[in-house]
């Protein structure tokens, strides 16, 4: 396969494996990019990017903006906070107007699910889902896999658990997604109240016991309480969410085996997972930002080589 | 005419019929520049431009920095919302302080009508107007007449009709200007308290009624209705609008001819005009946003070569 | 002395004399190229800058974004405003998220007195301190002294007094370290509540009354009033700051000799000095602000090339 079979990154639900293969081999060639005295190159020089962020997220767009720069894009920033959206502007007419000024590709954090998606049938430009509500992440998803396959050396076969506030989480959801595909075991760890009621219907288990969870599975993606982002009659309060999910070095050094321990971030330390286990070897958490660039380099670097067809 | 007979774009007030010319044949030129591959010319790599909105405006400012990096102009950004001027400092000292990193070029949105004109008699550097309270937005007009000569081969001679409060609307008057410079007919349609009592010394003629107006022209520019813009009890109620100014598709397919539809965006879909004209093939609102890039890259061009001598 | 003896610039506390006389030789050189038609040289490349901005300040950060694109750097932007500092996430976290993306520096302002210097233990990356509470302002001081240095010639000897709040002001603090390190005399003026009581312990004299403070030296620091920042009832009233401290040009020509003013700005104009004396041939504000961008320049250069061994 020698390029995407998609148009867009809507979300991981409408990639192939061979799409997800294809990704981490060319993020292979830009993480050595990065890692050279100078991190860019010029392939992307004749194409104009807009990173639409109609929700504030620091790092993801950071990530997005340094991978387009190293690639030598041209890119421009677009906030909502500052934005004719509040002017009662409609998404279209806002996506239109600024792809009327030659702009290749749009990449979208939005509140809504589906907002890429509906974007992408309205409009004539490759459409990257930077997060859209509780629906999906795929850029989050590919890096946290690219990150086990740095790791252990692949995801098929291996055994993965997401602990936390599954019900809200579209990390969590574009993970499963992922992960499924390239043939890795999940469970889901959490409250009961944030587990959604299809989750086995995605081929995944259930366990709500975090110890149990833990023994079994290689790998620990341990989500952050988004408390901005839930209603919170669903919620046990912190201490108890602590009690019965967070994750201590104490519990960490009793299992049996050394698990890998993953995080989105940003990390509420002390909550979902103790300073020390945040700060030990296992954690893989700073590897998980750093290969956040290449991977989206690579989304990028291959959707851009389709729209030059 | 090779160089524009001015050192600043304060107003359409301010120019000749020939630096229209010019800049809409340097437009041209750009215009067929952002549709390579390659969108951008090394001109302006001895340039920087500094972007200062004192007010909110997504869209003009992206058009200026596409424009200005499509140019290889080098660009910073600054807006009101974070800025010193709110410690007090008036906006000599910011510009000045500003241009004293070596700035060139000053592109500035501000509420004040005549900030910039004030501006260009203080500081050494040449100003783009790119918007002054309710007095001029000079680089709308041209990229509207750039747009009317594109889809009717002129300017001269054209019937256009401006609808909408032309009171508190720079776009109105920088386009009256404009227009009766290159020698079109103007009429201009709206609620009578909406409509300034000199603009008959423009040579510009008031229609009351829309169909009329819209029976007489070849163009018809629907401004946008700019609630926070205007002292309400001037104003009537939005249904009362719709039903006096909107135009939807059944009254536009019902004139003798085929007219066309600009817009200055963003549109309030379903108050000026309706969905299907605003996205009916007589609409020419996004090639106006297009026809923005090329016309500011002219404008910043030309006045960037009389900083050069 | 061919490189700096630190790999940080987190305050003139840190330096010693030959850093400055490095520092000040270098920023000779890009003086020397901001001035040229093309203000930019090719040297840093292949080195990525984060501007980490956790308190608003429009000058400093447009001073440190130019001299960084003028190097050539990758510049990305970070403010507190939209950042996930608001979700709960330590500094370390933060910082480190962003290093993980191969970052080499970070420029910071940061409200807390020794956030850099926190900072620098527990990251792997070059810090440039660009204001860190009332504690330092490292690069204010260092363009303070190379203006002087520019405008008489030399720093040491020279008897400078700096008025305004000391207590409060990262400006005056390093401005004192800077000009002692250099070898010049310092007094400081100002209400008694505002001066410090170790400031003896500094080397410097106090002189309470403002006449006699202009008599006795050759350059005159004038501090803006910062009211956001002090404990109101420290402070004397405005009006009686302007009786006792502020500078008006009757009392500027009554001197016996032609003394410099400075202003690291925003101006309160008519507060600490008047209009005619910010506008007047003494001051060399303006100049001040240029210098900013060279001394900024040399500062990232010289700090870059350690990172580069």
């Amino acid at each position: 396969m020698s390029e995407l079979s998609v148009n867009h990154l809507l979300g991981i639900k409408y990639l192939q494996k061979e799409d997800i293969e294809l990704i981490f081999q060319t993020a292979d060639h830009f993480k050595e990019v990065i890692n050279r005295p100078i991190k860019k190159v010029p392939s992307l020089r004749d194409i104009t990017i807009a990173n639409l962020f109609f929700e504030n997220s620091t790092r993801t767009r950071l990530s997005f903006e340094l991978a387009e720069k190293r690639l030598s894009a041209d890119v421009i920033n677009f906030s909502a906070a500052s934005s004719s959206v509040k002017k009662g502007e409609t998404l279209i007419d806002t996506v239109s107007n600024i792809l009327s000024m030659k702009v290749d590709m749009v990449v979208m954090r939005h509140p809504n699910p589906g907002a890429g998606i509906f974007l992408s049938r309205h409009v004539n430009a490759s459409i990257v889902n930077a997060g859209d509500g509780a629906h999906e992440h795929p850029t989050q998803a590919l890096l946290d896999s690219y990150s086990i396959r740095e790791k252990l050396g692949g995801v098929e076969g291996k055994k993965v658990v997401i602990v936390g506030d599954i019900l809200h989480s579209r990390v969590a959801l574009s993970n499963i997604f992922a992960l499924k595909l390239q043939g890795a075991q999940v469970k889901v760890c959490g409250p009961k109240t944030l587990i959604p009621k299809y989750i086995e219907s995605l081929g995944v288990e259930v366990e709500p016991n975090l110890r149990k969870a833990l023994e079994w599975c290689d790998v620990a993606n341990m989500l952050r309480v988004q408390n901005e982002r839930m209603d919170i009659s669903y919620f046990p309060s912190t201490r108890e969410y602590i009690q019965l999910f967070g994750l201590n070095k104490a519990m960490l050094d009793s299992l049996s085996k050394k698990i890998v321990i993953m995080h989105p971030g940003p990390i509420n330390r002390g909550v979902e997972i103790t300073s020390d286990v945040a700060d030990s070897d296992q954690a893989i958490i700073l590897d998980q930002v750093q290969n956040g660039v290449a991977v989206r380099m690579a989304v990028i670097y291959l959707l851009a080589s389709k729209i030059k067809q």
